[in-house]
């Protein structure tokens, strides 16, 4: 599967640490404070309560839902392929883009799949009884869309509804989440790692009516003990969440200025989220010549209609940005 | 599914915390030191090498193998299940008693379960081309067992063979996996959390000839980088081990004498195991009196052959032998 997180391919190549890859290719929340966890030997050594109790009742919090309306998994891509699975319907409609993972997840269930040009393609709609899936705000171009009107389609047609809904924190954006009571059918897929900066946690949620969370198959103890232990402690760090969306803010507003002052794109799609997709004729180039700073970015060619003229830039720190901004000069000055 | 890690449960029964509760039911290592491990934020917001190459490493070193023989999953129980679920043939010889897990495994797979009572049954053979499951040393009663010549047989009729060496460092008794490079059917499942003393850490492991290994299928990063940082650490601890083999020796050597000296039970089974079972037609009543000290052991009513009479216990420390010889005491005055 392509994926955002080639650091280890690229540090291999270039014969340097993965430490000095420096990677505009992965989403994931740049602020990374020190942790401030104290572990007892017990956390590590003994079975954690399989119910993960304490851990649903944070999320509920966090989220404003219930903790009976929680299913926990290890990791959202776990999520997403023990979801498409459960489900017996046969034809999933795609609204793509998006991550590579969903088609896999419907591949390996072996699924029918049908794509949905969510960017042109305005007329086309799921037939009744169908799966919709929908990420939003979308990769890998960062859009959010309000999806009431859809939304009224699709309950329409008594669709199972899956949206995926992981990069919706970066600017507290309205969520779907508060339907899930009104539509048993709805499913909404929450990854933490990108907004509370833990991609090496691996605990990924889905949200949905009381009655559909008991119909899931949940394996026991899947998650790490350690893990749930930061993610309680993540969830309830109010400065976590004012220092991110502060510094998001930020730091996307240099680097979006970043991209424009280069002149190097002729589009650079307005983004929702924590990355900036633009298009370049020169983009393999470009990638190359940044590769050869260190710097990571993600070609989209494996995404639905994109080709690999199209990169997508995360947002980074400011000592990140600067090294971009000088080797955009580089590129330029070369050309 | 049944499990000795019910600590949860009864504490909510006790009305008291989890901590409160002396837990004999859990088989891990009583050695449970502060933990001695530095994690940069990177460590936790960045993805995982999703090869997981350096943890592999360490355990080729520790176990004697090879890297590429060597596939990890979310846990022994995840290994399990996914080991089941690949393979194709239909008929499974399971030793019994053995863990609740691979009866559910094969269940969930809709495999054909036969058993083999491994204590009675000298007699009893596979099918040809049948798939056999020996744990060793085995549950609930710890006995190991030499399968040189069970071994031959399975090999003869071409059986797939996996064997659960989870509980097989603690006498560092001689493992079958070095032939896994002989026989490409060989499986083992090796669990981390017993003698590492690490239940909350999802990390398990199935040994097996590399061409064996390459064709199971492993999920994309399924392990929490923290528990990877925990078991790289860990395994290359060595006065981690030397001390554990200490300790468990003593320990284990203070409960029997317990156990013994009680003289409440009619069978006290020789174990090469860091668990003792025991048996008492007052099981069931010693069971509530130890509770109502706070004190939880294993009823292994939920094992083929056995019932509520039969007791285990794990080895423990100190001061939690010294409480259960006060319980001992007290239920003795009490009958």
């Amino acid at each position: 599967m392509k994926h955002g997180a080639d650091i280890y391919k690229y540090a291999k190549k270039r014969n340097c640490s993965p430490d000095e890859i420096i990677d505009f290719s992965s989403n994931i929340n740049s602020y990374q404070p020190e942790l401030n966890l104290t572990l007892t030997p017990q956390t590590i050594s003994r079975y954690a309560d399989s119910t993960y109790r304490d851990l649903k009742e944070v999320i509920a919090t966090n989220y404003d839902i219930k903790s009976d309306e929680i299913a926990l998994f290890n990791g959202a891509t776990a999520a997403i392929y023990a979801l498409i699975k459960s489900i017996k319907r046969k034809d999933f409609y795609l609204y793509a883009p998006l991550f590579g993972e969903y088609e896999q997840a419907c591949k390996d269930a072996k699924k029918y799949i049908y794509k949905i040009n969510r960017i042109t393609d305005e007329e086309s709609e799921p037939t009744e009884d169908s799966v919709v899936i929908y990420v939003n705000p979308a990769t890998p171009e960062g859009s959010y869309s309000d999806l009431g009107k859809l939304f009224e389609i699709w309950m329409e047609k008594e669709c199972i509804i899956i949206i995926d809904e992981s990069f919706i924190e970066f600017e507290a954006l309205p969520s779907l989440r508060k339907r899930i009571q009104e539509y048993k059918r709805l499913y909404i897929i929450q990854s933490f790692s990108k907004f509370y900066s833990c991609a090496g946690v691996r605990i990924g949620a889905i949200f949905a009516h009381k009655k559909s969370i008991q119909k899931l198959p949940q394996p026991l103890w899947n998650l790490s003990s350690f893990d749930v232990e930061f993610l309680k402690n993540r969830l309830q760090d109010q400065e976590f969440k004012e220092s991110s969306l502060r510094i998001h803010k930020e730091q996307k507003a240099e680097l979006l200025s970043i991209l424009e002052k280069s002149a190097l794109f002729d589009e650079i799609v307005e983004s929702d989220a924590n990355f900036i997709l633009v298009h370049s004729p020169d983009a393999k180039k470009l990638f190359k010549h940044l590769l050869s700073h260190n710097i990571l970015v993600r070609k989209c060619g494996s995404f639905d209609y994109l080709s690999d003229e199209w990169l997508r830039f995360a947002v980074k720190d400011k000592n990140s940005n600067s090294l971009l901004n000088v080797a955009f000069k580089s590129f330029i000055n070369h050309s």
